[in-house]
């Protein structure tokens, strides 16, 4: 188990090599406390091992800038593409899904040095102007991964009846939040990303939107009302739940969030006291639209959520506005609570996750990407404690599936005024 | 197998008892073809069998009127409420979705009395203003379960290798229909139930939305243009899929619409020619948005076409603007294409099944009804051949799975302007 | 619901001719108290519909004697051997076993006409000797599905949660037998059919085994002996269980008989009082093993069980030597208890269903009967209450997997000596 | 890739303390080739991690002998007896069976630590001669478990899409063998254990079986050979099969061996060419049967195999009468083909997993061994390429259900004379 490894923060200001590098070495330092075999295993079809992530990545520089744009490049591996590519959807083209967790080979060890080699090789790349963007989107490309291993190694270590944890339990506590009110008078609010940073496509065209009045709460529902909601019964009271919420439940016997067990919630630290005043985390859909009928409000829609996070953005930076708990370094993620909308927790909307108005995917395997998930998932906003700092901001559109509860989710209560 | 049987079309204008027996009588009506085995048989969860919507719609009357409004009214008989309600969740209190097939108990007959009973029964009710609406209710309740009862029993036959038919094929055929664009120029429209008639829960609160500029088709896509769909690929096309609808084409290893077989489609008049001109129905949400991409153009969101449906109401009366081809009486129904927007085919818009800003559902056990299912389905608008006439209007929010086809589905296209 | 329909046993002196009607009016007479619905519901894949069986077996007669051997037969409906025939296994040749339920066309009505029309051809086929061989077989194939009929109808039954009956229950009342044992010294024994009449394939060829000393219960299982292991939490005794037995009870919670409630169990007479001293039936192999196991003592094999029904055979008739509780005429079967080793229950053994030494199976379609399912089964000796009477003999093998239990199975302890 | 690690035969006139070292060490020499990573996966149910089979075989030395017969021994790590047994079956004591694969702790490096430690501990024990039954166990356990870990690691490694190996290629080629046949004249024989040395309880009690007179053949069926049946169509031809083979060979498409594609099959040492002189291997038994269907002969039962076996035994030692291809040492397991009954692949039987008459299982949890697996699957005779040789016998009853065939598995055909 590896003591917590303090890292700077990324500036935004950083150039592009400099923030490649950082990136970069913040996942090996994810998963520098993971062994081969820890590094190997898959627990479930929508996680990957942490091995893949590494790879993965890598992949992608190889083969959308070594590959397409540098003259000469040759591959590390050319069996490897096939392996570690997750795109094509063509029959045969990649390995199941769920066999991922079959690859210990190449070794953690080979899959570093693919990395390293890599690297080295990106070096001219970065004076070229014309690669910006697409550096810019494997970036947010790793980034998204970093997130993925976290959670995926989380899943995975869970696994483990011994209690398997990856790094010492953090010393800081989370601190009460008061439960206040951002009010929004309603009226046409401009939706989707409109900046010159960088985005995905899903986030644009950028568009406006009428809202009705309505209150997002100052913070997240934490722990310690999650357990009210059990202790009230809301896991056995039919009238909350969404028809396809009550038949998971039911199926699953479900009667509490991913991870928790007496008093204790499993972390990347192994079974942690549970601590009441933090925000409740790995929750899915169902509960959490259950648990808003509950308290007699609702969950906000995307655009409710964007809007009062735009109101905020004058106060502070364009990206992450007020300074919650996200990934800064390789430290054990854990949702400790802030005054902010952004980090600790995703939080569900109640929006499902559609194309904006005049969205056109991205042309070629690059845009093969976000404009095919857009059915059956709801959206999710802000950041966990889990996403990368540089990774967030107002526009961004996390989506999942409303039974999926592995990631840091969470949810931030709305009400009509 | 019967012949058609010519029944006048309901008059909005009727009383409210002339009006239950004109549904009432069509339930009937539409089940005169079916022997008790027939109407025994279920093919699948989704769908019921005859004689169970027969007994679920008196369920309604006798529990909710009956049961509840009239003194002394005494059961028909008290076990059935058990065995034909659809509504309580909490565990036991009905019978599992799937075992409804099992239902060779009570038989046709008997179930046929039960109705002449409680179709008495009703008779004292009507002059009771306070129920007016309880009862418009029942009748929606019955009309949409007359859709159910044509497209289950037309799934159940459809197993039957014998091409067991009900019917006799209908002598009309299809017009072809000239492609037009309604244009719209965007900006705020209404939207939702505003007017004084009957609607359900999900059709309100009315409220305002903004739109793009946008034009919808003058007609829906034909079975013509399905079939170049098809001679071009488009279902061995990965690209024009999304990722959940092209796992379901190769799972279920779907090459064309549910009924298809060379040349010919499954009707409720048997195995017959399949014309070129006529709608194309039976596609899944999946297959409609892949056509659309195919196409180089999209589905239009619920609002925009119920801003298109506004607009052409001026022109027409409130219900059925457009005269289109929906059930009347007992005949085999199948689209054949008109003008309108209505009829035909229900069709896919790409918006979800969500709830309108403060929408609340109604309370009890009424209620239970609409909202609950506020997860992973999207909306359809307009009506099709087998929808009652009475029972479409520019409000009106159907909704289905993206896999789901049994229903007389279709599209019309939208595109940006 | 009918009342009982006395009826003459059938004599084995009869001619062929006389036992072809008996045999064929009494499928009929076991129908009779069904509706069509009734008649064409399928409960599970295992069971098949009452209509499936009285068309199949005449099916048999019109394919394998009208069809091949009357010149200028006609086939009464040229499409229904596709949907009736359950023999062929080339794909594509008929319809998926568990799509028998979806066959509520053709109508009992025409199934009973067909039938009609096939017993009218088959006389000139009586006065022929060479067909005496297959009109034997036939018939004892019509008297294996009049059993089935009559399991299948039961569990169709058992779904109805309105307890649906097809007969008045029995007057007659279990009695307690003694317990006692017939003991066997050992040695050479004869097995398999040896004696003039029919049998079919598996029965053969006649063989000697080498027996243990051992002993036979005289007499079945009872309800109150099963209670007393329920009791003593005989399901919930892992070491009991064989492995997949016990797998298989934790996946099913299964906690007793099939068919039992509180004090009750279903019937063709619907729920009634369990009698304590009647022989316990529908039990899987699996409980049938754990229930000698907690006795103290084992399953008899096949061969030891048919040792001990030949040593009864001198003393008795060469089939049903015992004058047990079988099938004689269309009352509802109910296992009552008696002193002979047939009848009641099918009795589970501990030998595999295998083929004997120098099997062979009957050359061409009719030979592809019994053979083929020699693996994963568990022979079962004597004859149930539902078992055709002339349909039992010592050497007849009946086969179920081991957790099959909708047929009248039940148990007679066995132990060494 | 390791080289072939030369290791001497184990002397069937070692002592107690030799052969524990041997078998101790030949486990470790197995699992050397393997990362730690490797030693972690797991590929389906049925198989075990490599690191699992090294754990749980000193699970059983530390829990059997050390804890129980060793005064004042305190466990390596308590908390690790829950994670490595594999035996009892009360809820909750043990984890899934399919979450083995989650094992990334301990590391591989700690369960070599923790083998170490035992063996250590069982120095003082060899000299007791009450325990020498229990530890002749326990080497026969682990060599079970190294046939496992073989068998079970190269399923694994065939999921890699990379070809991965543990091993070079041998360079030894198969010989073709003279198809000649054993002739047995039938009557009773000998069956069972009757010698001194260790056997499992499944091999008693000894006892007499009656045999028909029969021929077994000299030789297994070779690859050359079943590249002939499958050229005739015999995947294709429902008159081959078993019903249930048939039902498996649709649903999973089989048509070939596990691990076979063009010319060339999957090997401990990645992919290699099939030499067609050498024995056939992986089938199951749905298709070892399908195989002597259409080769006109059939499968021997256990007692015909083992009489001839027994026959041979005068001409040769008591284990491993005939010198076959099996482990010898830590080199890739490959049939080659022998003059003799035992090697190469385990051979089919016809006759079921069932007790012997007055097989009582061992008391207590050893006992919790063979027994419970009694129903549904098949015996096979001889021993594997990858058996361990001193774990050869006449009596040794291995047994599998009919659909597997991820142990070397092949069948020696037989025939009525």
């Amino acid at each position: 188990m590896s003591q917590l490894q303090p890292s700077s923060r990324p500036s935004t200001g950083e150039s592009l090599d400099a923030r490649y590098d950082t990136v970069r070495s913040l996942s090996e330092a994810l998963a520098a406390p993971l062994s081969d075999a820890d590094a190997t295993i898959q627990s479930m079809e929508d996680a990957s091992p942490a091995k893949w992530h590494l790879a993965h990545t890598t992949w992608f520089w190889e083969t959308f800038l070594l590959r397409d744009r540098l003259e000469g490049y040759t591959l590390f591996d050319e069996r490897w593409p096939f392996v570690f590519n997750s795109y094509y959807e063509a029959e045969g083209e990649r390995i199941h899904r769920f066999s991922r967790g079959m690859l210990s080979r190449p070794t953690l060890e080979e899959i570093l040095a693919w990395r390293a080699h890599v690297d080295a090789a990106m070096e001219p790349l970065f004076a070229r102007e014309d690669l910006a963007p697409l550096i810019e989107l494997g970036l947010s490309h790793e980034q998204q991964h970093q997130e993925l291993l976290l959670t995926d190694i989380k899943h995975g270590l869970f696994q483990n009846p011994l209690g398997a944890a990856m790094w010492d339990a953090p010393a800081a506590a989370a601190q009460a939040q008061p439960q206040e009110w951002h009010e929004h008078p309603g009226g046409i609010a401009r939706i989707g990303h409109q900046a010159d940073g960088f985005s995905f496509d899903n986030e644009g065209p950028a568009h406006r939107v009428l809202l009705e009045p309505f209150a997002l709460s100052s913070r997240l529902v934490t722990n310690g009302e999650w357990d009210a909601f059990i202790a009230d019964g809301g896991y056995d009271t039919a009238s909350l739940w969404l028809s396809d919420g009550w038949a998971w439940v039911r199926e699953h016997a479900v009667g509490a969030p991913l991870y928790w067990r007496e008093g204790e919630h499993f972390t990347h630290s192994g079974w942690q006291p549970r601590d009441p005043d933090a925000p409740v985390t790995h929750i899915s859909y169902f509960e959490a639209d259950a648990f808003a009928s509950w308290a007699g409000q609702r969950l906000p829609t995307e655009f409710e959520w964007e809007a009062i996070a735009r109101g905020q953005e004058g106060q502070a930076q364009a990206h992450d506005p007020c300074g919650g708990n996200q990934l800064d370094d390789a430290a054990p993620p854990l949702p400790r609570g802030s005054e902010g909308l952004f980090g600790d927790c995703w939080q569900f909307t109640r929006s499902a996750y559609l194309p904006y108005p005049r969205f056109k995917p991205a042309a070629g395997a690059v845009g093969e990407y976000n404009g095919k998930f857009m059915s059956g998932q709801f959206v999710l906003k802000g950041a966990s404690c889990a996403t990368a700092r540089g990774h967030s901001r107002s526009s961004y559109r996390n989506f999942f599936y409303p039974h999926q509860r592995w990631q840091f989710t969470g949810l931030r209560l709305a009400k009509d005024i």
